[in-house]
């Protein structure tokens, strides 16, 4: 679970071995840190023809206490600052050899006017003038349209092509700042998306393309306490990931019910006293003790909830690995992580659904993987049960429409957890590098991401599978 | 353009080096040849619940010349194949040590009737029992559905599942062992597909899903000649790529008509004339000198293409790179390669379907790459390109299906070509050993799936992205 090369690297005298001999340099991500602001800094704004959102955009950033600069490219910016008595400035692209403090914490480019690929000259004029002023884990957040919303073939054609430049800004940016693309349907509420991809909770979230719709999204009273009044459903809440998702949807407010095996009711029990521990004023959370994959689970599940008034958030997270080649696997180690990983997941939530016992206005989300999406050798079984996972988010979106629930998946890539720490080391150190960060993510970056999909500034988010990799190199 | 180490390990010093040291040892691939049987072998038939296929897969397999055997999920093969006097029996695993006669030269899992996560048991039987007995560069074909069009939540888990399935196992078959996923419609023809799939022509096409729609389909009098009597625009005709892709389609009987820029006109001329001496009987193609940025280009070739009464097919592969990361790229690098790979396709196809150079029933092919579907790192201005290739392609489906013109991309990973030899041995050898073939394709790889997407049999194949990639590692 511990980076040593990362320290290393980071250390004076590896800093300068690193260097020398051309090592990779992961930069010790910047995340979000208690008693630290979370936004601050600077924001440069690019734009191509026509952009739609700097009337939101600038409304978000002074919310945020985030000041602008506005490129060439945004001149338009400047008057809209003014009426809004924000103060603004223009961009200048720092001079080689300037100081840190010309820098911008992040670089923001509204390419929703965009409708040809001719007009995709105005990225390149932004981010080679940008790109070397942004400061180590600082933010790109590209803002289009979703291509097949697009009403003409050149529009869609240049708003998919925005993928290939937020991928490659990705991977050219190094020093743990991230890149994604938000496409924003005309009149979708940008603040849940965007504070996120702004904030240091996304650490390890690069790479991705986030589509919002335009449901009408009930901000939040408090921002740091978005989940308060709610109750969520975590399963595999023991251990790992799971643990690290209760204790950030406990931090934002939420009543945790932490569901584990009875095997881990110890560790269970730890984790939820921990809660209490760590956020008295909310009072003791809940852990069930049922194995998700047995055939009175749904039952024994449905009724604890239904009990206590039932929930608002469920997150799957329980899964199991048993790795071995196909040619080598048992019937056993297939049946059991198709039935944990995916098919308990659909009877729990069929029961739940039909019972309503998870809330109108609700939130379903569930733990993919990199190997659902790219395959993985030695994991047909988990592979297989991690595609599903994509198919069950996207199959669930528009029956679930009506009744306000969103669901999405998360995709883990490299996450440092007792089970990769297993690895053996040469395989780790490939898994840990092989991404735009140049290390692994922590558990608390995958529990960050569904927090945010778990809050109510996300209701325009839904379908969306949303990789916490670090913008890995594998995929499909 | 030589890969030595292949050769090396594929030597018997280097292979006994291989081994004892643990080196990436890849398949020389069969590819086709002339003269050589592009089907034969057997075919072991696996299946889920209720599968629809049986009775056009055992058309297509007789009509290749293959037998097949039936594994115990698809025991319902047998008397479809009594009932065509076909010869079958049952599969029998391969016990270890056994001859290598009785290898399989390929997996078929008809999953179409696949509508639960629980039923996905059947792939594990099938591919438990009969991944060992595939021969080197043996191919693994799941015949599913297309997940959005199932009916209910549970099939379209299920059938997105199979993703994962076809993925891990292409990761895992080694020896040029592809392994593709074929989504049918209900009532769509599958043998376009499905022979491309088994042939040694797709022998660097893995990890694929390609999906299949309900268009009728004119399969061609000659399987050798689809292309007989079509005419074919091909940018970039001179080299590499462009010329593989060119005297592929000479070969399937098409007339060519090679476009390049006047700097390449000497190289074009000889590409063209080494087709008539290869293809005497169809006499000269035609060459077509013209940069295709040039303001007038569209012009001049829809002139000149309607003067021979119009075309059939337009491959858009001319394309440049101009590689800088963004902070260090020129405007000019940016421009002339967005401008050459992205807007000059959309000038000219726009011209060409105004005018109806290109015939109802036609087909265009664009080239992708890797790097517009992950991004590239030195490749902003190349990777935006080519995923706006991708959006030209989605964007376009339905408004040429009523012409009954498809529109499909290919997008090449590693392919050895005067391009990838100029990279450093370092990031070449990594290039081309992280991909499930552990080696770079040949331009012949492109130009086959190009012509494979251009026959008659692919009418029901438009809106696809394939990648020619050796299943590479690299992805979004």
């Amino acid at each position: 679970m511990k980076d040593r090369y990362l320290d290393f690297v980071n250390s004076p005298f590896g800093a300068s071995v690193a260097r020398s001999i051309g090592l990779p340099q992961p930069e010790v991500l910047r995340r979000h840190a208690q008693g630290r602001a979370e936004f601050d800094g600077i924001a440069a704004i690019g734009a191509g023809p026509s952009p739609t959102l700097f009337e939101p955009l600038l409304a978000l950033l002074t919310g945020l206490g985030m000041t602008s600069v506005a490129h060439e490219s945004a001149l338009g910016w400047l008057p809209v600052a003014a009426r809004h008595g924000a103060m603004s400035g223009r961009f200048e692209p720092r001079s080689p050899g300037a100081a840190p403090n010309d820098q911008v914490q992040a670089l923001i480019f509204d390419a929703t006017g965009i409708t040809d690929s001719t007009q995709l000259h105005a990225l390149y004029g932004f981010f080679h003038d940008a790109i070397r002023s942004v400061a180590k884990s600082g933010r790109i957040v590209v803002l289009g349209r979703q291509p097949q919303s697009c009403t003409s073939p050149r529009a869609w054609t240049a708003q998919r092509a925005l993928e290939g430049m937020t991928r490659s800004l990705g991977k050219e940016a190094r020093g743990g700042i991230s890149s994604n693309l938000i496409q924003v349907e005309p009149g979708a509420d940008i603040d849940g998306a965007l504070r996120f991809l702004l904030s240091p909770r996304s650490a390890y979230v690069s790479g991705q393309v986030v589509h919002i719709d335009t449901t009408p999204v009930t901000q939040p009273a408090d921002w740091n306490q978005p989940l308060a009044g709610k109750r969520a459903l975590v399963t595999g809440a023991a251990r790992g990931i799971g643990a690290a998702i209760a204790q950030v949807l406990a931090d934002r407010g939420a009543h945790v019910i932490g569901l584990d095996v009875p095997q881990a009711q110890d560790a269970l029990d730890q984790t939820m006293l921990a809660l209490e521990d760590a956020w008295p004023s909310q009072g003791a959370h809940t852990a069930i003790v049922a194995d998700i994959a047995a055939p009175e689970a749904p039952e024994t599940i449905a009724a604890a909830l239904l009990a206590m008034g039932g929930i608002d958030i469920v997150v799957h997270n329980a899964g199991i690995t048993r790795d071995k080649t196909i040619a080598k696997m048992t019937e056993a180690a297939w049946d059991s992580v198709i039935d944990v990983n995916l098919s308990a997941q659909e009877r729990i939530d069929d029961l739940l659904l039909d019972q309503n016992v998870l809330h109108a206005g609700g939130r379903i989300i569930a733990v993919s993987s990199i190997s659902g999406i790219a395959g993985n050798l030695g994991q047909t079984n988990y592979a297989t049960s991690k595609a599903g996972v994509i198919g069950r988010v996207q199959s669930m979106v528009e029956a679930l429409r009506a009744r306000g629930i969103t669901i999405n998946a998360v995709a883990p890539g490299f996450i440092e957890t007792q089970m990769t720490a297993r690895i053996p080391l040469g395989l780790r150190e490939a898994g840990r590098r092989m991404n735009s960060m140049s290390q692994g993510g922590q558990p608390v970056d995958v529990a960050e991401t569904i927090a945010w999909l778990a809050s109510p500034a996300c209701a325009g988010i839904t379908g969306n599978v949303v990789r916490v990799c670090g913008q890995s190199l594998i995929g499909a």
